[in-house]
């Protein structure tokens, strides 16, 4: 298992700085953000440490020296739209950029690309499935065929007013990520698992590392900290930021001895990247140091070194 | 506190049959269903045991010494119809006949009308808030005005797909009855409570008891069971009769002793009538009568004889 | 085992109604008490129903066919003072009382004398020992002589700011009764068991049932209830009312089916009194035979009937 | 659902004075015990109230009319020996007495056989497996053959230190009967189910009501106990009655509300039969006619009416 | 948030040596002792390793530039009498100390002295009051007008018997920290908030962080640990120490995640000084440097580095 | 206390590249195992760093000085057989193995010899004492002799079918430790106790930490994970490794923190050797390594350094 951290974070470095800090800190990866290039729509969205637009192998061979130089590797490229957004033509450009992102991960020789199924957000899961099979049948197969592995990951996208009822995200549980693999059964189709999204759900995070192993592409390390004061006044039908806030690993509620137990059990070996969206270190880039390296200090005790 | 039972288990009993049974068994009262004649549009719905279209002085009377005889309140006129509906001709004929409710109880001298808030379910909180003032203001006042009071019950009307995403009753939570009473500040507006929605919400049922004492007009007695391994398997996001099951009292997850302790303390001394909503109970009369006994001796251990 | 109550929440009726009631509700024996007649000095003291000064064979005789009867026994004499006062005078006239208790308890062929071991509440346990030993070494004797057994009550006496800080009993604890039972090793002095006053105390109310088995006497059947809430405003260095109440029996924090459990393996035969001291249930004689007959319903599913 | 109770518990009364206290007290049916008269080998076994040697139509026509008489059914006959003791010789008597309560149950119209697996606890299960498919197969096909059903008790009979280390009956966990049903499908051959023996074996004792519910052909209702201070002492490799202890319903570990909601939830609709094996209630029969009005008392509130 | 540690575990070495300690372990801060120099009255306190008596511009530039020398700040000075003691000449002796604390504090511009409110331990809350008034509205008027605040620490000061029964700081509760600040409300008025205080007194340590953030000016990072067995034996009437331990962060029974969690969302930036005071960890300077180490790995993993 | 770790993880290093690697991560001491040269007989086990037979005063030396070089002690000398066994001849080679591993430990000047007891293990406890008595007496007055400790750990050595139904170490809980220090009362015969074991045997892991205090001459630092779904299935009757894991500390259910309070407070100041059997850390040496680094962190952090 390797640790890294998704580079979101950094927004205002550049990617041979964010390798630099991954670095000297002791991260053995990072998982790099391809939004196209620019106006972010919302928090952590829209950073571009890599833009896949025009991306060509002299570009790539830059990247994978730098990787070699710093002795970090790129554990995933990441960009996470609604490619079942309500408007078609909006959804089509994400997929676009999908197929960009996966092109230059194959330049690159980096394995999974992360990224959501996307939601029409104000339909059922069950109207959306049509779309669903319709937009990403192709898409995996593109990834198939380019050699690619395409890691969902199990975020609701739903946390506020803009984004109910549904989120914008599908593959959030169990029973629906069954669905998603009867419906696309390509083993190039897979989970960038993030335990903080079954807290609040209320769901069992560990079970899913055992039945689910040989679909974990990538993994996200967050925490999540319910807040049982504010629940009992709003309940869980309120937006699910009313009642809990993300966290840092050890600041939340996650049980990260049994959360490493599984992996080692199961023999994962593939990254594990600390995603930090706790408001609490944001701001400064000081201050978002800080919550790397406290991190790193936190998970190494449980992990060990990268092997 | 009295204990009763809801009539809508009963369909199949005339009111006179009704209150036999319960006086047999050892209620002191029961909620009596006002729905209008016609067919029922869901489970428990469309139970009509008081026709209150062109309900008189005489019909009343005749009630009256019903419950003089057999020692049976009826502790509220119940009707719970979504008078938010979409369709506003559809709304207006739930609203009309919430009135015709509150006539009849006028007449017959009871002092409660449990009902609904409603709510379009496919709009926010926010987005039905100015309906639901235009809405309710007259019909509060409509209640004052016949001395009568509204219990508004806490059930959120969201158990499956018809109902996604919002549910068809607004009044789900703490949250949302201070911002209820604060639209409308009526002594005669208040809660129709039930402890099982609070379960699957994840919500404190306790607490309520002491804040909302004096808006407590009514109670439902219900059990609810959450069934954590299909919880694990679809989270809060799924429709909530995935993961959880309405159960008699003793049969969930409710502490009955520390609901009644609450209720002890505060010094309610209204009603509190069993709701039967737990399938296993279902089908044959004397299934369901079955229900009540059991119940029946379940509560009394913790609330004594009616007093 | 016998089901009982303590007669100070009947203050208003007279021994044969007290004694009637019980009968009618289905309790086998009643703890009765015997306060000096006058002005009562604090809540559920100063009660009499049975007035020891100046009672004789005759009227030991009346009470007998009284119990024959009605098929329901005393099952101790009670009377509560502090012992221990600082006031020497005030502490003799309690000491002489409790010896005019012991001799009615002789005429009636009662085994059992309750009350408390005192204290004076400004001063430690150590200070107060000399005189414990001092006060209670003639007294065990006295009973002694007269066939009778001592049972002293764990309550505290500490519940609010008059008693503050040391409480007027000091008989609380294992380690203190460790102590009691070294001073005085009579076989005559145990305990009368209530274990409610460890619910607050924090403390585990089963294992003493085990160690002290031959020490139970009496035991009393009351619950309590920590509230969480106004314990973290207040910890426990607040008085304990201010965060706790006493409960009717399956209102509070007790596992009733734990402590029976622990009685029948260690084959407790002798009587268990109902006290009620919840608020909930003062006010009109109705309210207080309601948790009389409440409390009964509750019991004997634990208990079944008395033998 | 019928509530019961099993025989052995009034090995000192006649057939006819069992069912007459059974029906005195309320419950509808008994489970009748049928050992081969002669000298009881363990504590509650050994017990004869129906002699099955010899059993004739013109018997069956008595105890039938005595069921009717009286409104108690026999739930099932039962007899729990070792059918895979290591002695050949013995096992046979064993298989065939069996047999011989089979025929009985035929002429009585009685469903259900009630029996233990058996074990050479001397030995593995796996080396056991080969003789239990020889004595079992045949067996089953007799009972099928007979119109019968068998209905297997998940004791470990492993309690002390004669029955040490595999116990005297293989069908101890979920895994084993897997492994039961598969070797022999037959769907007359199932289960007796006692959630007291999963309580000490730490497992879940609700689950199981869901996955076997076609294989639950008999329920006994007994509660057990752990001394988690014993425990801490001798650990889970000592012999189990060495840190826990079978007691009545309510006086143990098992949640009866969760074990009740199941049954209701797959509609379970057989007996349930109340064993007494509470040491606290042995004795006289005034104790153990007390144990069982007590745990009647305690489980209506769960199950309610007999329907 | 800067860790750091309180200077009185050190009480062998001069300030020097203290602040070199800090800062090759790693510390970034240390709240320095300033008792009157004499001889200690209790276990951690008369520690100086500031003598503010006579403390001149001069010697404040010396330390000045030690600190920065370094990288070591002062967190606060402290000083922990009893400024309520019964006798008034020695209550005053004390005031007089604070107050050449405060002005020490303001020749080497540290925000904050660390003391406590005091109380007159044989006496009620109520009963200290006026004297509380008295005493402590010139006191805070005083730290005022020299622009420093004044840090309450809520350690009851109730431990053993000579500090029977009420302590010898009043500052326990949020209920009484309530009260204090309606008293005097002024902002340089507020805590120094150690954790550790509300274990034993069962009390939630997370609430208070939100409720009272704008009154931390400092807090203490130390760990209690309960011990049950104990506790079971005397109950929470009995001194403290008799039934749980002070213990290094970690070894205890806080939650630190849940606490660094709460101080990361309110945006706690003040320092956070350990306070050694585990027994197992005194004795020789080996030993207490360890236990310094020790503690800092363990922050450091929920708190990252000093920022 | 000083952290190490147990050498047989390390069976493909000699053991000065043992030790160099101890010195390298952290560790201050290594636990050396001793079995006689030839084939391992089970996992973990013929792990031979040192051959003790022949071994001399020469090769003593050479031992000794490279403790010194590296800094980094033996704890003591291991070698886990079955001196029980029921073959007689093979109990006895295992016997005089033990004496040859205490003369080197002698030769050494290392105080401990940790070992096991041994057990038939299809024989009852009270069956092997004789035996027990008979093989430990002689070798504990050898121990004594030579002036060394005998160290006996807590495993069971049950955990698959070979070792099934008694395993193959008596010592296995307080109960029998008792025992075993009643017939050989010895000072010089203790226990190396690990945690782990305790953790599937369900018990209290810190009391025997107090009561043994003057009996731990060794102590492990493994954890284990109980595996609740499994457990769900088989019950604690299967193998324990049906249903739990040996892991890493700080992967499993041990609380670490109040293991290190315990042993704080009891001023433990021997060795605690990691035993590292997590199938998840074997394999390559990389893999191993990173084992022995983890946990070093993991550790440390409750511990602090060696002191």
């Amino acid at each position: 298992m390797k640790l890294g951290f998704v580079s979101a974070i950094l927004a205002d470095l550049e990617l041979e700085a964010v390798l630099e800090l991954a670095a000297e800190i002791g991260y053995g990866c990072v998982e790099v953000m391809c939004w196209p290039k620019g106006k972010a729509e919302r928090r952590y969205a829209g950073v571009t440490h890599l833009d896949v637009s025009g991306f060509d192998a002299g570009q790539a061979a830059q990247v994978k020296e730098l990787q070699e130089q710093l002795g970090v590797t790129i554990s995933g490229l990441g960009y996470y739209p609604n490619p079942l957004a309500p408007d078609a033509a909006e959804a089509q450009v994400y997929v676009d950029h999908i197929k960009q992102v996966i092109l230059a991960a194959e330049l690159l020789d980096i394995p999974v690309v992360n990224t959501f199924i996307g939601r029409d957000w104000t339909q059922s899961v069950d109207a959306n499935w049509p779309r669903f099979e319709q937009t990403w049948k192709p898409l995996v197969a593109f990834a198939e065929d380019h050699g690619r592995k395409i890691a969902i990951e199990n975020c609701p996208m739903f946390f506020s007013k803009d984004e109910w009822p549904g989120g914008k995200n599908m593959a959030t549980s169990p029973a629906i990520w069954r669905r998603m693999f009867d419906s696309i059964p390509s083993t190039s189709f897979g989970l960038n698992f993030d335990p903080s999204h079954f807290v609040w759900q209320r769901m069992d995070y560990v079970a899913p590392l055992r039945e689910f192993s040989d679909r974990l592409f990538h993994l996200h390390a967050k925490d999540a900290r319910v807040d049982v004061q504010r629940l009992n006044q709003v309940g869980i039908l309120a937006n699910p930021l009313e009642y809990h806030a993300p966290k840092l690993p050890g600041l939340g509620d996650v049980d990260w001895g049994a959360f490493f137990a599984a992996l080692t059990d199961t023999g994962y070996s593939g990254p594990l990247c600390v995603e930090v969206e706790d408001r609490a270190y944001e701001g400064s880039l000081e201050n978002r140091t800080a919550s790397l390296v406290q991190t790193h200090t936190f998970l190494r005790q449980y992990m060990g070194p990268d092997r």
